[in-house]
C-alpha cells in the first residue's frame, strides 16, 4: 500500500499515537481494503500533538468520516480524547508497547471511560477486529459492505473446515 | 417504562444473560429513549438458552436491528457468541456479577475476542456508554440522532460548568 | 499418530478452537493413548464454526462420547458453550495464545462459568492433566483404565525417586 | 438436611477445609440431592488434619466413592493433595475466605496443578457447579442421573423463559 | 473553606474531573492551606470540557501557577492531557471511583505516561500527598514553605511518639 | 493485656508502622503469650520515625531480642528496612490498610526483597502466623516452646475433629 | 559521559539501588544534560547501605540539591525512605528488575506511600520522564530551563509531524 | 558440590518439588555453605511422593534439622504441607516454573497459609534469601553463624561501595 489514503472519500479514519504502533495498526487498514471500505491512516499523538488531535477529532464528521479507529499504548489517552471531541463512534485499540505493564495499562486506560463518552474497545493489539468492527458499522446501512462481511465470515469458517480436513487426512505430522 | 419495546421498529436490540443484569442494563435503554433511538430489550442466555441466542443473533439483521447490545457477567460468552452469528456491530457490556473476581472475568471474556469476531467492549457496568455508542452508530447515517448526540454532549459540558459555578459560589460546603 | 481417531469407539472427544492450539492439546491425546482410552481429536471453533460446535456438542453423548476436552485461548468460549449444550462432563483447557494477556483471559473465561453450567477447568496449557482427568472419569467405572491410572501414579513417584538417587550420587553436576 | 450422609452408599464425597466453608459448600450437597446422587459431607483439613486427609483420600475409592469434591480458601491445598492420593476425579472449589486476596489465592492454588495430578476446578465459590459436575461424571454411566441432568438443563431454560415473559408483560417495574 | 481560591496569587491549581472527586481531593487543599501555599481549586473534565482543559493547561504558567494537581478516576486522562499542554510539573491523583476496577484503571492511566510527558503520580486517593508534593516543589525556592514542611515532618514524628507513649501506658485497652 | 511488654526479657519484638495496625497485629502478641514467649510491642514508623527505626533495628540483637515481627500496610518499608539493619530474622506482616490496592501493595513491598536481605513474609493480615513462626524460631533451641507448639498443633486438629463431630450429629442446622 | 557529576553545582541528585539499574537510569542523566540542568549520579542502596542512604537524604538540601530522583526495583524502598528523610521533592522510578513480578512490585512499593510522605512516581522504567519532571520542578523558578522544556515539547511535536510526512509520502514501506 | 549433604549433622533441610527447581534452589545451598551452616538437599514432591513428604516432615526435628527450606512452583503445596507436619520453621521459596501464570500461582499458594500454619515466604525465585533466613534462624543461638552473617552484610555494603567508586572514576562506560 503505497499511500495511506485510498482514492475514494475515506469513511474510516485510522489514527495512532506513534509510528511504532504502525506494525500493529496496519491490520486495520488491510482488512478495510479487503472489505472495500475507503479509509485514511495517519499519526496523531494525544500527548505530543494535542492540537492536531483536537482538530482531527472535531473535523472528522464534517470531513465525511463515519468511524474513527484510534490505537495507542501505555497510558493511552488518544481514543478517549477523540471520543470526547466527536459524536462519531470511536474504536479503541490497546497496543502492547515496550514499557507497558503486560498491556494492562493500555487496556484499562481505553476501556474504562466515564459515563457519557464511550470508546468501543477491542482486544489488546486487536487492530484486525477494529477494522472489521468499523466495516460492520458502515455495513449497517451499506449493503455492499454488509455482503462482503458475510463472505468474510464464510471464509473464516472455510479456513477452519480446511484445517479439520487436513487433520483428518493426517497432515498434522507434516506441519 | 412499562414495556421493553418502543412502538417503532427497534433499531437496537438490548439483551442480557439474566434478569439480575437488568439493574445495570436499564441505563442503556434509558439513554436510547432520551436519544430517540427505538430499541427492544429482552433476556437471552448463552448458556441456558443457546438456541434462543442463535435464533436471536441470526435473525437480528433481517428483523431490522442495526446494533446489538449484549450484557453479561462472569465467564461472559453472550456478546462474543452473538458476534459470531451476525455481521451487525455487537456492543458488549461486562457486568460485575456477585461471584465475579472483581469484574476481571467479565471484562476479559468479552474484550479478548479472537481475530475475525469483534465485540465493541465498554467499561465494566458501562451500559450507559453502550447505549450512547449504539446511538453513535445509528447517528453515522441518521442526522436526527446525530443532532441529539451533539445536544447530549453539550448537556454533559453544561453539567460540569454548573458544578464549577457552585464551587465558585462556595456551595461546596452545603453538599 | 497418523490419524486423529483411534480405531475403537472414542470415549473422549478432544476439540480445540484453532489449529494453533494443537501443539498444546496434543498432550491430552498422548496421555489418553498411554492410558488406553480411545479418543477422537478435531478442530471446532465456537466463533468461526458455531453451528459445527452446536452439532458436535449436541451429538456427543449419542455418538458414545463420555467426556469432552475443549481447549481455547483468549476470550475462550468453546468449553463453556459446549457445556451449555451437553450433560457430559466438559473439561476446559485454557491455552496461552499469542495475544493473550498473560493467559488470564483464557483462564477466567473458562473457569468463571455461571451456576448451572460447569466446566472442569485445568491449569493454563494443562492439556496433559485434561487427558488424565478424562481417564479418571472413565476410570470411575472402567477397572482397566483405573488400573492404568494407578500405574501412571506409581511411575510419577518412580521418576521422582530416580532423580533423588541421581542427586544422592552427585550426578547433579553432570546435567 | 439433618444428616451429612444420605442413606444409600455415597458416590460423591464432599469435603472442605473448615466449618466456615460450609455456607458455600452446602450448594453442592443440595444439588446432588436434587439430582438423586447419594453423597457424604464432612470436614477434612489439609493443614490441620493431614493424616485424616491422607486416610480419606486413600480410602475413597475402596469405600465406593466415585468423585471427591473438595473446597478450600486461601492457600488451598486440600483439592490438590487429595488428587495426589487417589485416582478418582477430584473437583476443586476455590472458596473466597475472609483474608483471601480477592479469591485469587484459592483459585490459583487449586487450578495451577503440576502435570500428572489434575484437579477439576470450578469458579470461585462455585459449589453448585461442583455438584453438577460430579453428577455429570456419575451420569456418564448412570442413565437415571443423566436423565435428571437433562431435566435440570431444561429447568434452567424454563426459568430464563419465564423471566422473558415477565419482562414482556411489563412486570419488570414490580420487582 | 468558603471559597475555592485563597486571596493571594495561587501557586498551585487543584483540578479534578468531576464534583464527586471533591471528597478525595479536598485533602490537597487542606494541607496546602496548612503549609501556607496559596492555591485555587476547580473542576475541569478532560472528557466533558476538553476546551476548558486546554485553556486551563495552556494558561496555567502565565497565570502564575507553579504546579498543577489533577485528580481523576477510571480511564483518567486529565493529568496526562494537562501535562501534554504545559511545562509546569503536573501531579496526578488516581481516584478510586465507583465503577473503577479496584482503582487499577485510574492508577495505570495516570502513571504509565509515554516518554516525554511526565505526570508525578501519587498513591490511589493520595490527595494529601499531592498537596505535600506541590509544597515541596514550591519549597525548593521558598524558604518559608520549606520551613513549614520541616515542621510538618516533625509533627508526623510527634504523632507517632504520642501513640508510642499511649501504648506504653497501657491506654491501648481504652480505645 | 495492660502493658505492651511481658515481665521477662522479651525475645520477640513486635513493631508496626502505625497505631491503626494494632487491631491486626494484636494477634501476634496474643499467640506469643499463649505459647509462653516473652515479647515487647511498640510502634515504629519507617517513614515518620526513620531514626527510631534504625535505632530499634540496630539494637535489637544486643537488647536480647531473637526475632522481630514487623507489620505495615501500603508501600510497606518497615520490615525490609529493619531487615537491612539487623541479622536477626525479621518476619513481615502485610497489613491491608484503608487505601491499599486490595493488599497487593503491602504484600509485594514486603515479599519481593532483593537478594541478601530476606524478610520472612506471612499472609495478608497474618499476624497470628507471624507469632507462631517467631515461636517456631525460638523453639528450634527452646524445648519448652517447642512443646507448646506441638500442643497448639494438636489443639488445631482437635478443633477440626469437634466440628466433624458436630456435623455428624446434625448440629449444622443449628448454627 | 565520563563522569557522573557535571561541573556546576548539581541541582538534581540521581541515585539508584544497584549498578544494574544504570542502564535504565541513564536516560534521566541524558535528558537533564540536554535540558541544561546540572546533576550528580551515584549508587545508594536502601538495603545494603542504609547509613549512606540516610546521610545522602539528610544532606541533600544543604548540599544544594533541589530534587532527588531515585530508581529501584522489586521491593523498592529507596525512593520512599529518601522521601522520609528530606523535604525535597523525591521522584521515584520503578525499575523492572530480573526477578520482579512483571514490575508490579516496584510500581506498588514506590507509588503507594502513606499519607505525609509523597513520592512523585513515574512509569515503569520511566527514567526519561523522571529527568523531565525534575527539570520542570527546576523550571518553576528558572526561566532558562523552562524555555528549554518548551523547546523540547516542540521537538516532540516536530518528530511526530515528520513521521506524519513520511507516512504521507509512502515511506512507510521502506522502514 | 559433589554431594548434597555436608559432612556435619545437617541443620537445614533444603527440599524442592522437582529436579527442574534445582537451578533456582542451588542458591540456598551455596549461601549456607558460605555461612558455615551444614545442610542437606533432596527432592520431595508433595504431589508425586506424598508419603515421602510426610515422612520427611515428621522426622525432620528428630533427625536434628532446625529449619526446612521448601521450594516449589505453580500450585505449590510442598512448603505448606511440610509446615502442617512439623513445628520447625519452614521457609517457602516460590519458583517461577514454565507454565506458571507469571509466578503469581506459586507466590499465593505458598504465602496465603491459613491461621495456625505459617510458612516464612521469600521472594519469587528467592532461594538465596531463603538460605540467609535459615542462617539467621540458626544464628539466633549460634554466635559463629551470627558473626558470619554480620560479615556477609558488610560484604554486601562493600560491593555497593566498590560500584560507587567505579562510577566515580568513570568506569561506567567500559562495562
Amino acid at each position: 500500500m503505497a499511500d495511506e489514503t485510498t482514492n475514494k472519500q475515506p469513511q474510516v479514519g485510522i489514527i495512532m499515537g506513534s509510528q511504532s504502533d504502525l506494525k500493529v495498526m496496519d491490520a486495520a487498514a488491510e482488512i478495510l481494503e479487503t472489505l472495500g471500505v475507503p479509509f485514511e491512516l495517519t499519526i496523531v499523538s494525544a500527548h505530543r500533538t494535542p492540537h492536531r488531535m483536537i482538530e482531527y477529532a472535531e473535523n472528522a464528521r464534517k470531513r465525511g468520516l463515519k468511524v474513527v479507529i484510534a490505537g495507542a499504548g501505555g497510558a493511552a489517552h488518544l481514543p478517549g480524547m477523540v471520543a470526547s471531541l466527536t459524536t462519531l463512534p470511536v474504536i479503541g485499540v490497546p497496543v502492547k508497547s515496550s514499557n507497558s505493564i503486560d498491556g494492562w495499562d493500555s487496556v484499562l486506560s481505553i476501556l474504562q471511560m466515564p459515563g457519557g463518552i464511550p470508546v468501543a474497545t477491542v482486544a489488546l493489539n486487536g487492530a484486525l477486529n477494529a477494522g472489521i468492527l468499523a466495516a460492520e458499522i458502515i455495513g449497517t446501512t451499506n449493503a455492499a459492505v454488509a455482503d462482503k462481511l458475510e463472505k468474510y465470515k464464510v471464509s473464516l469458517k472455510d479456513k477452519v473446515m480446511r484445517s479439520v480436513e487436513e487433520l483428518r487426512r493426517g497432515d498434522r505430522d507434516e506441519e
